[in-house]
């Protein structure tokens, strides 16, 4: 038998590594490859022969590696070049792979891990080399083309969602209640922002206006809204997307990010600092409280999905399946049944559809003001943050483990 | 029988709402009023007339509240004045208890609301008015004087920690790391900052810097210690609170918010901007990220401790027993035994001794460079953050239940 390798790659996810049990599992049950290695810092670690053997790890640590967040074998930003171009880095890597006698590579990231997956491919075939090339989506952006979601996202919007009540509650107290505008990642779509639909306490949304990416920007009619909605009811919550864009596709954020303070510095203000900004001047209340949610919204283990957590392990199972069926170049993506309870299947598509493109939010689950969501979204979204996870415990805290630290 | 009224005051925490279900279920217990009113909006919404009956909430509502964060009785800022230079607000606040037949008002908060609890105890003394003040503590900050900690503490810290251990994983997937800094609420006092000693992963703390407002911060120092740690590892992870001071005692958040964007409106770039800055300026990496956790570190509720539940839920109690034994003008205190396992007792402690103090971060806790904690430190704050509590859930979501929104 021969051995097979896994990497990860791009920003990190809350629940990428159950991907790599999945894997490692599938084999143990399937026994297709002698060996799983772990390719550390993807492509990039794996040129510089950073690579770990992963098929001997014990139970336990297997178990907690599971439910580690972020990427246990360390990530990059690397790009492959056109093979047109250059082919050394591809001769490298296949000559590394070689050397590991690796029949099978799996790499779990978006869509430029896809575009990895797709030149890899391509390039094998096109040389006669007989090693497979796998895609394991993941994506805290739910962007990825063709699947029907992408492990990481439920997670990630299980935390948004459950920080919009938190914060919701914190920001109704006073008498006097100001406005509180949340800004979340989605640099190119708006899915992540508009899960925050989710949040209602009985039974009614939580957020009375939701910004995406894929409506225009109206500052006019967002000032508008705004003070028409906090003259109604004292107080104002808005969920917005850090991709939101002006009329002419100018990122909004990009208006807000150009002042220098004392020392020189450009100011990463953010979308909602900008929007905080609007409503100031707009007189409509000087209490406007702002929060990004940062990185903590892809790497809250202790918030995920279990919905999630099981399609991540999952797909990371059906790759090592698929390779042992030979397939190459494909990316495993997820079907949503149409089942009345929720359930999800599993096919192939190829990495090079996956490739450098975008699936946005489709707008016609957007309310006709461009300022919430429809019904549509909420029954999308919702089979997708299941209960949180049972995680391991050491001193009363999450005890993780990973392999790149 | 007579009546009590319970009101809650001062900044949010996640476990206020159990204090109040505490007292109401003593009240079942013991028997010792008719109702127990609830204050909306603490004394300028009683102040109001606003005042509801909480005494025959059916108990499935009463478990919800318990494990709803934030103030579900509503908030408020109010400094009662002086009593020598008007007794306007004194006079009509008693009317209104009097209205409601009431003897004995519960006010959970901080050392601002035990300020309110020492005046209404001397004003009802001094006028042979039989109405008993008892003060509930309450503060993410941890701290009030006398007790060993604060309710809401143990929480705030729970979730720090757990970010920080998160946050830390994400930061540092890279090969070619950069610099994270963690700023953490604690405006006179760094215990919330120093709690962070607790993320540990395999038994090593993952934080390098911990800095807090009981220590002067020298800039130069702080350079130093951070190029030469960054040198070594490739990554340094840094844990701030707001509070931070230099050596003429001023915030260093001053020194950072003073920039005007295009706009015109001051930017309030933070603690962790400010730090940014110096670790840019000093060109020790281009890759410095920072994050707030902002209002999220005192109403995350689905991260909470159940320690620091049960002991927000054991003030509210027993300030309902002492007002049976007619104490007045006090405020319920927490004392940590001296037994092998951690054990809670509770005392009173007179509220003017509370009202406008502040217990400091004991700096013996803290190493020779002031940039990190000692053992005494991390074997304070270990039992505080017990394990999380099963909150319940609609759609997979917190059900939370509030009376003021």
């Amino acid at each position: 038998m021969s051995n097979c390798i896994i990497a990860q790659s791009g920003g990190p996810t809350s629940v990428i590594n159950s991907s790599v049990v999945g894997l490692i599992n599938a084999n143990k049950s399937l026994k297709i490859f002698d060996k799983v290695y772990g390719g550390l810092n993807g492509v990039e670690g794996i040129l510089n022969g950073s690579i770990i053997d992963l098929t001997s790890i014990n139970e336990n640590e297997l178990q907690t590696f599971r439910y580690t967040p972020s990427s246990g074998l360390g990530s990059c930003r690397y790009k492959l070049q056109n093979p047109d171009n250059s082919c050394d880095e591809y001769e490298n890597l296949i000559q590394i792979l070689r050397e590991y006698d690796i029949t099978s590579f799996f790499y779990v990231g978006g869509n430029d891990s896809m575009d990895t997956i797709a030149k890899l491919s391509a390039y094998a075939k096109k040389n006669n080399i007989h090693i497979n090339f796998i895609g394991i989506p993941k994506t805290i952006d739910n962007d990825l083309m063709f699947t029907d979601h992408t492990p990481g996202f439920g997670s990630a919007a299980r935390f948004v969602t459950t920080s919009v009540l938190e914060t919701y509650l914190d920001s109704s107290v006073y008498l006097n209640n100001g406005i509180f505008i949340l800004e979340t990642m989605g640099r190119d779509t708006g899915w992540l922002a508009a899960s925050a639909c989710m949040a209602k306490i009985d039974n009614k949304p939580v957020a009375d206006f939701i910004y995406l990416p894929e409506t225009v920007f109206d500052k006019y009619k967002f000032i508008n809204d705004v003070r028409e909605k906090f003259k109604k009811q004292n107080k104002v919550y808005i969920v917005v997307s850090e991709g939101i864009k002006d009329g002419n596709g100018k990122f909004i954020s990009e208006f807000q990010c150009v002042s220098d303070d004392k020392f020189g510095h450009t100011q990463l203000g953010g979308v909602s600092q900008y929007l905080r900004n609007l409503i100031l001047d707009a007189s409509i209340t000087k209490r406007v409280k702002s929060l990004e949610l940062g990185i903590l919204q892809r790497c809250a283990m202790h918030c995920a999905s279990n919905t999630d957590l099981d399609e991540a392990y999952n797909v990371g199972y059906i790759a090592l399946e698929s390779a042992a069926k030979n397939e190459t170049g494909k990316m495993v993506a997820i079907k949503r049944e149409n089942t009345k309870d929720y359930k999800a299947s599993y096919f192939l598509v190829d990495a090079d559809k996956i490739a450098n493109n975008v699936k946005y939010f489709p707008t016609e689950w957007i309310n006709e003001d461009g300022n919430f969501l429809k019904e549509e979204a909420y029954e999308y979204f919702l089979p997708l943050i299941a209960d949180m996870p049972s995680l391991k415990m050491e001193n009363n805290l999450p005890k993780y483990k990973a392999f790149n630290i």
